[in-house]
């Protein structure tokens, strides 16, 4: 996307020596700098720190991570280690583990070291590719929901609440939940987005608020808290979030808060919609609350906030020095709550028939 | 309450002067200093910074702001008017006007300045310390529920969720929604409180959080987005809340969030009790989400988040320096979702009927 006037992806290869590159998304809104993943441990780092996040990214960092690892790792055998380590890095999102495989298993059929880094590197930019097309297609059928809302306020701006960052920043290009909003903003359609801020970690105001501005669109940051208030009052008309990992049935794992938003849609009869690529669905999981693994993330993320202080970015400690804290990053919002889902091939109810009826391939699973 | 051997409230007249001192709720739990509220604009600073905060505070501050206005105004003319800029001071907590009307009508019958300025201190003390019995007997109530959880569990910790800081720091002793979690803990009934941090201004993570630290009870630190999935899991068995206003028709506006809280706690049919002294309905309101005034506070407050930094206590700037916040403060659950009402005078249904069964003497207003 368009960064000051200059196109940025989240992730891409040097085309001076093809190693991977990514933002590092800790320092935003308020920095930005470039990382360079060069051995597996970075990749792994920059996946457990954060340093890229986001379903789809995850996946294509990943995808990249397996290039990394077969260029490290002339050993087929120690290759497919480190790639486990890889898909080990974070639990919820099932993203990294397709991306990994899928590179992995094509780039180890490959027999010399140097072309399994080549099929690796050209499985891993078509990943990539494939993430920016369905971002692409995702943002296209969701704007229709948003033109739609916007025919029946007459032209009054569409507030859309979003919660955590499923921008490109989480995605490659376009991102999943915002694909639909720069889509209807390009349409010329009238939008104002209220940002969770999403804590722990402020996706919502680090990231999703600086991706909204540099594209000129009208957002407003919120607490996490005020969703349900702002539903009730009439001031919310739709809701988009984006999804780490979701069933073939319709249960939704996301950015933990995610479910006590869909209540309130919910309640305020307001809705609910959760876009995704077809990557992220969980075709084996049929009990989200069960069976997804909620990762449980270092404390110090919820008692220490970062931000820019007087002197640069800086981290305070909010409660007392001795209180424990607990730190769960995902929740599950189950299918009965969530209006439909928005997939690169339409937009779908939010049950097993309808999933698997706009993605028939998958019923064999 | 007791903090490191020395007995403490948030408010106090000093022996020595008679001047109003109260404890400067903005920088706990890192720093414990203390203010002297010596003019009715400093009175009206402390409410509005939030200095002091919490309902019953809140009107106990009014109460003893009174006073200080009739210190400060020997003219009566004079000192109602700036009653009434104290009671501007906050619009949602109900008990500010209420508790400066008692005190104002009742000062202003006496005849000389001297007399004003002794009747309406007595009066101020008089309603802090039913505030303090108010809150013993809501203890009292309350623990009976929390001691039938701890019954049901065959004795296991009963799992308690809290918003906000409806502590000691919020009334004068013992809080309202913490009054039978320190009562239940007094009578040796095992417990651990789950505390929403309750961003922007973090009263979980600053203020509960201390108050339980220095009470020795077991709590944990969580986000506001955590409490859905908690309650999915089976991690929490009892919600209370404390209120700033509440309608007799058992509508209840409460620190922003608090509605998100209780649309979980239905969906996973976990009781949501709200504990209050009398002092905090109003009597004259029937649709809290039509009626009751929302405040809206300061964006920054959303923006700059406050802590312990390297050099001291410091905030720090989360989201783009060029991104709007909005900042709503209380949000209102409709009774619906309220399971009870815990008030000095027992347990009641959140309606009208039960509320003014308890309440009998005001079915005249």
């Amino acid at each position: 996307m368009n960064v000051d006037g200059k196109q940025m992806r989240p992730i891409w290869l040097d085309p001076n020596d093809q190693s991977v590159r990514v933002i590092d998304q800790r320092l935003l809104p308020h920095t930005l700098e470039i990382m360079t993943l060069d051995t597996v441990n970075e990749v792994i780092f920059a996946l457990q720190e954060m340093v890229v996040r986001g379903a789809p990214l995850i996946g294509a960092t990943g995808a990249f991570g397996v290039m990394v690892a077969m260029t490290v790792n002339h050993d087929p055998d120690q290759a497919r280690v480190e790639c486990q380590r890889i898909k080990d890095a974070r639990p919820t999102a099932v993203n990294l583990a397709w991306a990994v495989n899928r590179v992995m298993d094509k780039a180890l059929k490959a027999e010399s070291p140097e072309n399994r880094i080549t099929v690796a590197r050209q499985e891993a930019l078509a990943i990539a590719e494939e993430e920016v097309d369905n971002c692409r297609r995702i943002g296209r059928h969701g704007a229709a929901i948003v033109a739609d809302l916007a025919a029946k306020k007459g032209g009054r701006p569409v507030n859309i609440l979003t919660h955590c960052n499923a921008g490109w920043l989480a995605c490659v290009e376009y991102g999943t939940a915002t694909a639909p909003i720069y889509t209807a903003h390009d349409q010329g359609i009238g939008l104002h987005v209220w940002v969770d801020e999403t804590r722990p970690l402020n996706q919502g105001a680090r990231l999703t608020a600086w991706e909204l501005g540099k594209y000129g669109i009208a957002h407003t940051v919120v607490t996490d808290n005020a969703g349900g208030h702002l539903m009730q009052h009439g001031l919310v008309d739709l809701v988009i979030v984006g999804t780490d990992r979701s069933t073939y049935t319709g249960d939704v794992a996301n950015k933990i808060g995610t479910y006590l938003k869909a209540l309130a849609a919910r309640d305020n009869n307001i809705p609910f919609y959760v876009a995704l690529p077809s990557s992220t669905f969980d075709w084996q999981l049929r009990d989200g609350i069960k069976e997804i693994p909620i990762e449980e993330r270092d404390p110090d993320e919820v008692r220490y906030i970062q931000g820019l202080g007087s002197s640069g970015i800086e981290s305070v400690l909010v409660p007392p020095a001795d209180s424990p804290a607990a730190n769960y990053a995902f929740d599950v919002t189950p299918a009965r709550l969530v209006t439909g889902f928005i997939t690169e091939r339409g937009i779908c109810d939010a049950d097993e028939a309808a999933i698997l009826n706009l993605f028939p391939e998958k019923r064999a699973i």
